[in-house]
Formats: structure tokens, C-alpha cells, sequence
């Protein structure tokens, strides 16, 4: 059984940065709501359940963070305002594009004593300059703000409070909710201290359901904004089943289902009427263009006709 | 029990792209051997052990790859020979000093349509310029190879290939096993296929012990080397305990024993002959300087005493 969404609250203490956190997104929301702007929060990356209180293990899930990073940067172009609450070191928008070395392979040292410049080298201008521009732009409009978590608490804690920042915008509101995050947990009370030692032989972990948050999320936290859940499978054969089991559980308007495998090029939008593939074309493909690009114009279509219907005006 | 080493490596398949690393390792090692250079396998980053052959789900280590990384730096500033065998997106040398948006903050873009230009701010070069010139000399001179690992299995295997490629430098060869490696796995065959079912209730993870590799690198693999292995505790009462203990069993020349809390400026060397800290003190932290440092100044002095009784010359 899943344990209930309060008894969780209430027997985990929040991230210790919480009430900073807390702080920015409620100012951050408060300026936006004003210019009656739409605005989306969009989680990103895979959450870690700790084995030990001293962390030196924990449970993971699989996710760089790509679908997330990239639709955080399509929203911003489309025009709404965006939350990025990402797991700590997960890709983040625009930095995404030059990982590992590809930004020292960049740059060239002119080296002349006291003025030595730096450089990036033409034949990448091309690529840097109109990411660079739109970082630029997001980060000087004050559009995009970043929120970092770790654990599957952590998530759980910075959720709510963006839902509690997000309900003024009503329908407005989007909430994206592309983080892969744990189904399972071990309760703080059954952890150990210290790091588990393997002289005592090879251990057993135990794991809890953790709530199904997206429960009250729906119902009490954001009633009346536009709620996208993704689900990810490994076996195609009960993807969509299990999709639409969630949507008629939670009662929200949309779940993005994908396999584990051809998630870069194959997503199965499923809403209370329908469903649907939204894909990338190989040709869409070596032309450089992301399926998140699809994704994203399909999810503000949705928004824009679940706005219409509920007679807000944008 | 641990199960045996050669056990593990006949019930685990090799990464795909091992033998492409293989050749990598074997032309790298084969090209430095003609120098009578020393050559250090700097390991770096935590194994992950998945959960289902699918992987969604796995137990990771805990280690952003930061001693690793450093590390190599002040090996290849004293003109050792680099391996680094890391975690895919652990912390790397030199770039590890830019992450998350910095490098993005560090630039300047120069609008002037078909001659736009893209510059590190001035204010950033005295920063940034000494370690673009240190690695694009390390690239240059191709005294560097990256080989990166995901899971423990991967890392194993790619463990042993370099120590095959190692052992003709005989004392020359340091290894400096820094990589947070799981003591656990689950066996191939008692994997599930697909992402597990919350619906089935809460799983329970049954993980076996990994057979100890020290014991066939120390004695067989490269027999010869000097062999640095590191030992994390989060409790400080068995630290040194356990770090001679494992001294003892496989008989190889120095064990670098640091706590989670304090790894960032106190380490604590064990050798056959004594124990002694290397610490950062809180001026030097202020002043940028790194524990690393220390630390490979103490090792490299270590195994140039090592060559010395071995009458190797360098």
C-alpha cells in the first residue's frame, strides 16, 4: 500500500534550503502573475532515495534530464514563463548543448601577456550565438527561474510549494511534469547511519511505495491549472494502458507516455478523448530538430483550447 | 561470500564498446612505454549497479568525481602519463573548473550579423587562461586518454584491459584507484527484463557481494606497480581500522582513508611502515589551493621512493 500523501509530509523534514527556495518561487511567482502571463513548471531528471543517512549509497532513476531541459527551452520561446525544478548536475536548458569538453574545444588562447583574449572560434560562432542569445534574453527578462533537488523528498517538498505558488495563476498555469521520480522509498526511521558495511554479508533493501503525490496535486493544490504527466515504460505492450489507468485515477488532462527505448523520436500523447503519436521523422532528425519541439507545440495547443474552454482570455 | 573473480567475469558480458577501449588502451600504453615516462590509471566516479536489464532503475554511489578529476591535473603537471578511467559525467580535469552555467556567464556575444564574434569577458581571462593552456597541452601532447564506465561491470572490465596494457611499466605503472566502486551488484540472472511494477506492491532488492579485483590486480594483473587503493568511511572510529585491514589482505602499498564529512580537507595515508594525515588547513582552502594537491605530492614522493628501491630510473 502507498503510504498517505500527509503521513509522508509529515515524517520527512524538508530539503535544508527549503524555506529560501520557498522564497524565491513565491517572488518569482508574485512579478509574473501581475503581466497575466502564461507559466509553466517543468520538473526534470531523476530523483535518489538514500540507503543511508549518512549518504554514501542511494537508489536512482535513469534519467539526463534531455526532455525536460529541451521543452524548458521551447516554452521560453513560445512565450511562457518557466520554473526548471531539475535534479542537482541533471542537463539544464541552453548549457545543454556543450557538455564534457566541447567548450574548451571551443575556445582559443591568444595569449599576449597582460592582453591575453580569449575567444570562441569562428567556425563555432555559427552554433553558440543564437543559444547564447536566448540564455541571454531568458536570464535578463528574468523569465526562467532554476530550483535544484536531489532526493525523492527533496521533490516532493519544493512540489508542493511551486503548486502553492502556481494555484493564483489558475488555468494559466502548466505544470510539466517531466521528472523521472521514484515509485519507492526507504522511510527515514528504517535507514541506517552510517554506511553499510559488506563484512556483514550481502544486505536486502526493503523498499516503500512512496504516495501518489500527483493525487492531491490535482485535486487540492492546483485545481484549475492544465496538469501533463509523462510515463515511461520499457515494454511497449502496456504503455497506453497504463497511461490512461493513471489519467482516469488522477483526473488531469494529459499523460505523454514513452518506451524507455525510442524515447527520442516516439511519444503517445493520451487525453480523456483520444490518443495519439507525436514523432520525429529520421529525415527531422539529421536536420537537427528535437522531438521536444513537437512535444511542446502539442502541449500549448492542448492549453491553449483547455484555456478557451474555461473562457480565461491570454 | 564474495564470489569469485573469474566467475564474475565469465557470468558478465563485456560493455559494447569494449574493444574499441581496449585498442584505445593498448595504442596509448604502447606509444608512452617508448618514453620511460611514468604513467598513472587515475579511476574516478561511483559504479552503478541496475536493477533490471532494461534500466530504469539503479543503486548508484555517491561521488560527483571531484578527487578524481583534480588529481589527474596535478599528475599530468608533474609529468606523469594519464589514464583516466571515469564515470560517464563525473567531474573531468580541467573542465571540471566551469560547470552548470558559468561557462555560458563567462561569455560575450558581439552582435554584428556575418562578423559577430563570441569572447570570454575580460574579467574572466586571468581565470579561464591557465587551464584552457593546460589542456589544450595535455591534448596536444596526447598525454591524456579518457575511458569512461556506467556500471560495475563495465568498470571491472575495463579495469583488467588497462592493467593488461599497464603491466609492461612494471614499477613505473601507479595506480591510483579513487573510483567510488560498489560493493554490491545483483547477478545478471536474477534481473528482471522490464522496469519493476509498483503495482505488484514494494519490491525487495536482494544484492550479492562483488568479488574484491584488488586481490587479482595486486598479484596478478600488474604485479610489479606501485598500487594506491582509497578507502570512504562516513564513521571515523574504523577509518584507519579498516584501511589496514584491507592493506594487509592484498598487500599492496598504500591505502588514502578519508571520511564523507571531511573529505574535502583531511585524508589519512596508511603504508606498511605507519600512518600519517595530509590536511588542508582553512588558510590554504581560502587561497584556492586544493587537497589534491597534497595528496598527489605525497603519492608521487611515495613511488618515487618505491622506483628507488626497486632501482628503476626516472
Amino acid at each position: 500500500m502507498a503510504s498517505h500523501w500527509e503521513e509522508f509530509y509529515s515524517t520527512h523534514l524538508p530539503p535544508s534550503d527549503f524555506e529560501d527556495n520557498r522564497k524565491l518561487l513565491k517572488e518569482f511567482c508574485e512579478r509574473h502573475n501581475k503581466s497575466n502571463q502564461r507559466i509553466v513548471l517543468v520538473t526534470s531528471g531523476g530523483t535518489t532515495v538514500p540507503l543511508e543517512h549518512n549518504t554514501v549509497r542511494f537508489v536512482d532513476n535513469f534519467s539526463a534530464g534531455t526532455r525536460g531541459a529541451a521543452s524548458a527551452e521551447y516554452f521560453l520561446e513560445h512565450g511562457y514563463t518557466v520554473i526548471f525544478l531539475h535534479r542537482v548536475k541533471s542537463l539544464e536548458p541552453f548549457t545543454r548543448h556543450f557538455t564534457g569538453q566541447m567548450f574548451m574545444d571551443m575556445l582559443e588562447l591568444n595569449e599576449r601577456g597582460p592582453s591575453t583574449t580569449i575567444t570562441v572560434k569562428p567556425d563555432c560562432v555559427d552554433i553558440v550565438a543564437p543559444i547564447l542569445a536566448r540564455y541571454k534574453n531568458a536570464q535578463e527578462t528574468g523569465r526562467i527561474l532554476y530550483v535544484t533537488f536531489t532526493t525523492v523528498s527533496d521533490y516532493f517538498w519544493l512540489l508542493r510549494a511551486a503548486c502553492e505558488c502556481l494555484a493564483a495563476f489558475e488555468a494559466k498555469a502548466l505544470l510539466y511534469l517531466a521528472a523521472a521520480v521514484s515509485d519507492f522509498y526507504i522511510p527515514s526511521n528504517e535507514m541506517p547511519t552510517h554506511k553499510i558495511q559488506s563484512g556483514a554479508g550481502a544486505p536486502t533493501i526493503s523498499l516503500q511505495l512512496v504516495p501518489k503525490m500527483l493525487a492531491p496535486l490535482v485535486s487540492l493544490w492546483v485545481p484549475h491549472a492544465y496538469v501533463v504527466s509523462f510515463k515511461l515504460e520499457t515494454d511497449d505492450s502496456i504503455l497506453i494502458t497504463k497511461a490512461r489507468d493513471a489519467m482516469t485515477k488522477y483526473k488531469h488532462k494529459l499523460v505523454i507516455g514513452n518506451i524507455l527505448q525510442s524515447r527520442r523520436y516516439r511519444v503517445v500523447f493520451v487525453t480523456p478523448e483520444n490518443n495519439y503519436e507525436v514523432i520525429l521523422t529520421r529525415e527531422q532528425m539529421l536536420n537537427g530538430l528535437e522531438l521536444e519541439d513537437s512535444i511542446v507545440d502539442n502541449v500549448i495547443a492542448c492549453h491553449s483550447d483547455f484555456l478557451s474552454a474555461v473562457t480565461y482570455k491570454f
